[in-house]
């Protein structure tokens, strides 16, 4: 049974991740920061989980108790851009510390293991249109973004200084059940809490690609399946851009599907670190085989659905 | 009286430039790593010295103790290509982690100061021949140029997103009385101790641009003294490339002054991270009205003098 690694399992993604490479049959040992007791762990396909930072100590202690993984996803890192601009030394060191940890690490006793790095379209910045190509200019605009560019930056310097076997993965706009955050988030808090409009921020011409989490886990996946080198560098996103503005009334519609919706609103100020555009050229994804699977319309009506039966949750 | 912290002070570049400013006139502080004698400090002009890590801690201490720095000189940071290579964590945490921790400091705490940040012509990389300006592709091919370039990365992000004052000065070959390693140590050390022929990594037609640590320090603080928004980023060279074949060639005809000259031998093989030509366009640092005053002839003199005297003390 192979083994894999997965940081950050206990986040949204990491989760989503695990279960899958569980469910494919891989033993899944998860490091990273989070409360996680052993039953509900398991039930996302983790069979080992430890609470802690990305270092040689919690690293040893993994591959004493679980063996030494054959992959390793490295998914722990910052995971928004306002907290990043917030507190950038908190996500320098989530982001850009957790990796340079975990490459040194790999450096001196996983020579041999495929590295998946979860990186982020925030390296592309600002100033694009279109599908953007992996060989775009890389103009980070936000210390969320420039902090995904330096563990890039690490990455590739390992691969090409040290032979480590290294692919990055730039993820999109990724969504699905278990996203506590973001846009659809805040839009259902919105809807559900609504008294008036309903507002938003930026101008709602912003264009994103969508990326269900189920289809992302697989790209991921994927990428852990192919020979490093054959890909080092992979958009995964759709190729196709949504407004925030189409969002918006698609989820108020799915939400208020018996009464007339009400109408959303936008601050016209953008949020800072927030660029306009960021839609994938995703021909080296499909080159590697991949397919879509989810359609944005479908994905948006089961997150309204999860949201009411599981929202409130923890 | 102005205040100037110096971080990296008990280095080599870091002790002229304290001796230079405490002559021009400021208060100086200190910190980095190194014990350092309060009586042997203060020769270098260095009011106040912690011995630490660059870290909200020590930065804290020394402002309540020393007062609020004016201008802050970051040299610290890894300072050798071999040693980054060998050990790429340690070189990671000296130069982006302390970058990292004095930016989010000054954010918080120095907003108005002016951040003068040393970073190297190893950031440029490999594939430059001619003299290289400000504006050429970044390609650092080692972890050490990798590092300066991550430092300066994350110093440009403060800037932008925080309103930092900051400029970057990419040092080139920097030398003088008091460095004990690299190319003009290693010749003294060897012609010292002369058995047979003498030896060098390399092919000897490296072409570096020799910088007299007495100019750079005055070219630092002219970077210190001019708003930091009118040089964000300034080459610190002479725009003269030099042999390694040159340099060992005068360095052995000024040791042997009174007998032959031994042959200096190449070992033919590239140093690892060693790029083949590093030779500074410098507009940007005349258009500051800085002239070069030491020429290279007269450096190497002095600089085998200064061995001969005082080399082998610690």
């Amino acid at each position: 049974m192979k083994h894999v690694l997965v940081t950050g399992a206990h986040g949204f993604i990491g989760r989503h991740l695990s279960s899958h490479l569980a469910k494919s049959g891989f033993l899944v040992s998860g490091l990273g920061h989070g409360i996680w007791p052993e039953s509900e762990a398991s039930r996302w396909g983790v069979s080992q989980w430890i609470n802690g930072d990305i270092g040689p100590s919690n690293l040893g202690l993994l591959t004493r108790q679980a063996g030494t993984p054959d992959i390793v996803f490295h998914l722990a890192g910052g995971s928004s851009v306002g907290a990043a601009v917030q507190n950038p030394r908190e996500d320098f060191h989530r982001t850009v510390v957790s990796t340079a940890e975990l490459l040194d690490w790999m450096r001196q006793h996983l020579p041999l293991a495929k590295l998946i790095v979860a990186s982020s379209a925030a390296v592309y910045g600002a100033g694009h249109s279109g599908r953007i190509s992996e060989s775009a200019a890389l103009q980070p605009y936000s210390p969320y973004g420039r902090h995904k560019h330096m563990m890039e930056e690490l990455a590739t310097g390992y691969a090409s200084d040290y032979g480590l076997k290294i692919a990055i993965a730039r993820l999109f706009s990724v969504y699905g059940p278990g996203l506590r955050k973001q846009l659809l988030w805040d839009l259902c808090a919105k809807m559900e809490s609504q008294q008036g409009g309903i507002t938003l921020g930026g101008t709602g011409n912003e264009l994103r690609d969508w990326t269900h989490v189920s289809d992302v886990v697989r790209g991921l996946a994927t990428l852990g399946s192919v020979a490093a080198n054959s890909a080092p560098v992979v958009n995964i996103g759709t190729g196709t851009g949504t407004s925030v503005h189409q969002i918006a009334a698609q989820m108020t519609s799915e939400w208020f599907r018996d009464a007339p919706a009400p109408s959303v609103q936008f601050s016209g100020h953008a949020r800072p670190g927030d660029p306009f555009s960021l839609i994938a050229e995703n021909a080296s994804l499909t080159k590697l085989g991949f397919q879509w699977e989810h359609r944005l319309t479908d994905g948006l009506a089961d997150y309204v659905r999860w949201y009411r039966q599981n929202g409130r949750e923890t």
